[in-house]
Formats: C-alpha cells, sequence, structure tokens
C-alpha cells in the first residue's frame, strides 16, 4: 500500500488510483486541510468525497397517502416513500418528482420542503417534500413490488423500510391536526461500523 | 478516447480511470439506468457523481448578523455568511457550525434550518441554518479577510458574494418583521455553460 499513514476514518468510498492520470493514490492531510483525503501519487490531484442527497416526496392524495413496496435491497418487502439519490445538474424538488414517477409512475404537484435528516454514518442528506398527487394514478415502477394510498389507520408502521419515512410520515399526521406543515430537520445517528466496504 | 458515444452533459468532475482499478472509464447508461455514467471498461465498476451540499449559519448576535469578507476565489473580496462543503461522516448542522467556526472563529448554539437552495448549474445544494452566536466573539479565519456585525441598515448589499447570501439576508430581515421564521427553499438556475473544466 502506498499508505502514507492518514486514516480515513470516516465512510468513504474505497480509491486505489487517480482518476485523472491513473496513478496511485496515498491518504493524507493536504496543507492547509484538516481532513485526510484520497490524493494522487504523481498529478497530486485531491480527491474529494461529499455526503450525497437522496430526494423524494411524501405523495398526499385526500386523505391519503402513496407508499411504495420495495423491490430491491435494502429493506426489500418494506414500504417506502418514492426517493432516490439525486442527480448531478438537478434541483432537489426536480429530483424528489422524478424518483416519484420512476418508482410509483405517479406525478405530484405543488412539493413544499418538508422534512431534512443527517445520516451521518453512511454520509447521507434525506429530503422530503409534501406533494400533492395529480389524481389517484400510480403503478409500480422497476423498483417497487407494490404501490398503495394509505389512511392513517393503515399506515405499515411496522413494515416501515427507514427511520426517515417513518419519521415523514409521524410529522405528517401529527401537523395534519393543526394544518400546519412547517419544515422540519433532524439529525438520525446510528450505531455502525466506520467505513464499510464501500458506499 | 474509450468514450462509447454516451454524452455526460451534466455538470461533472472528468474521470480517465478507474479509481478501483486503474484502468481506463468509458462513459456509457449502464444497463437499467437512465443517465451516462462513467464506468470501467475492465472492472466494470460504476462511478456515480452526485451534487454537493454547502452547509453554512446566519449568525445572529442581538440586532446584528455576522458576515465574512472573502479572502479567497471566487468573489474575493466580497461578502458572505459562513459557509463550506459538508464533509463525510458529519451531520449538516454539525457542518454548519464547523465552518463557522474555521471561517470565522465563531462559536454558534440553537441552529435552526432556515435556507435552502438548489443550483443545478453547478450541482450544488446550500443549506443555512440561522444560529445564535455566543458572545460577540468573532476574527477572522485564513479564508477571510474581515469579519464584522452588521445592522441591517448597515449590510453591504451590493458587496455580497452570492445570490445565496443575498437571498437569505433578505429573508431574514423580512421574517424579523413577524419573528416567525420558516424554511425557505428556492431553485436558483443560472444560465452558465454546461461541463466547465472541473467541479
Amino acid at each position: 500500500t502506498t499508505d502514507s499513514g492518514a486514516v480515513l476514518y470516516r465512510y468513504t468510498t474505497a480509491m486505489n488510483y487517480c482518476s485523472s492520470c491513473g496513478a496511485r493514490v496515498e491518504t493524507k492531510i493536504p496543507e492547509g486541510d484538516t481532513f485526510p483525503r484520497f490524493v494522487c501519487t504523481e498529478c497530486h490531484t485531491i480527491h474529494y468525497q461529499n455526503p450525497r442527497i437522496i430526494a423524494g416526496t411524501l405523495p398526499v392524495w385526500q386523505d391519503q397517502v402513496l407508499l411504495c413496496k420495495r423491490a430491491i435491497a435494502p429493506r426489500q418487502g418494506y414500504w417506502t416513500l418514492p426517493a432516490g439519490f439525486l442527480e448531478n445538474s438537478e434541483t432537489v424538488a426536480a429530483g424528489a418528482a422524478r424518483e416519484t414517477m420512476e418508482e410509483a409512475n405517479a406525478q405530484v404537484s405543488d412539493l413544499s420542503l418538508y422534512t431534512v435528516f443527517s445520516l451521518p454514518h453512511i454520509s447521507q442528506v434525506y429530503t422530503f417534500f409534501r406533494a400533492n398527487l395529480i389524481g389517484p394514478k400510480y403503478s409500480s415502477g422497476p423498483e417497487s413490488l407494490e404501490v398503495a394510498l394509505f389512511s392513517e389507520q393503515d399506515i405499515p408502521w411496522d413494515e416501515l423500510a427507514f427511520p426517515v419515512i417513518t419519521q415523514t410520515l409521524q410529522h405528517y399526521f401529527n401537523d395534519r391536526k393543526t394544518d400546519v406543515f412547517p419544515t422540519h430537520y433532524a439529525d438520525l445517528e446510528f450505531k455502525r461500523p466506520v467505513n464499510p466496504s464501500a458506499s
């Protein structure tokens, strides 16, 4: 290994070669920096890694919300809100609407930022927008086994895929009592092995 | 070039070699995907690129807010709120507080998510938290020429570094009239050349 001693203790994707020139990289703290980075041993390019954003919606139709049963890992078979990684050159709202179309073949309007969660153990930031479902029209996209509208009393609380889903739905049904929907921010820290195989 | 024909039209960092195995990458749309990616010609690793998050604060002391005069490009010499790229394994709020300490040697408390801006032309998402400055204690960090508290009538509106700074301050002084500070989300799209040299 060419490792110079600095330890990339944070959640990172393993990197062996410089994506610019193809030489070996080492991990070190660049001059003037405070964090270890992958740095090219030849062209000295510093390769930064940063958290990724997951954008999704809470699609509402009358008194019901739309959930998707996951067809893929992780948490296959559990219910989620439509969401996925934000793409380059895309706004957060546009990414949320795109994921809703991809996972539920559902068109949404009037997106309003509703929940923001930091998940530092996996270097992710989740964002959900409340949105109006345009007509009760939806069907399963390739990443969903099933898509359905749920009233509050029918939410499968024990079969939700992720804590961010549970918390977003809890906020929604609580805020609905007063019809006031402020944006909620929370840090969700979980104890997990640091730096697992990859992102 | 090993380019297979798919065009990475989005804002990306140029990639020539696989960071995992060191072989050449090509740009193509992977099976089941809808966007072109850099894909290794040997080990077939797909190298995703995603938007980055900038986290910052609007530090408030009594009726004044803290601004930093930038010591570095871009917009050197213009005034900004303390902010910078979110790091892996860091919450958005922790990143905002860290940047405030780095750029202004200022400690903040009671962070509350206040503005979120999508800047798709540079694949960035800005987030600012309202925060209380702990004592009127601050000084210039290495990236600041000067740090100072400003009352509303003294804000250097024509010397602010970025539209996200102007809009965050406008929201703040407007919301302060009613003492109600909802989280504001906006898309800020600017016409710029697509895919400039690199991020």
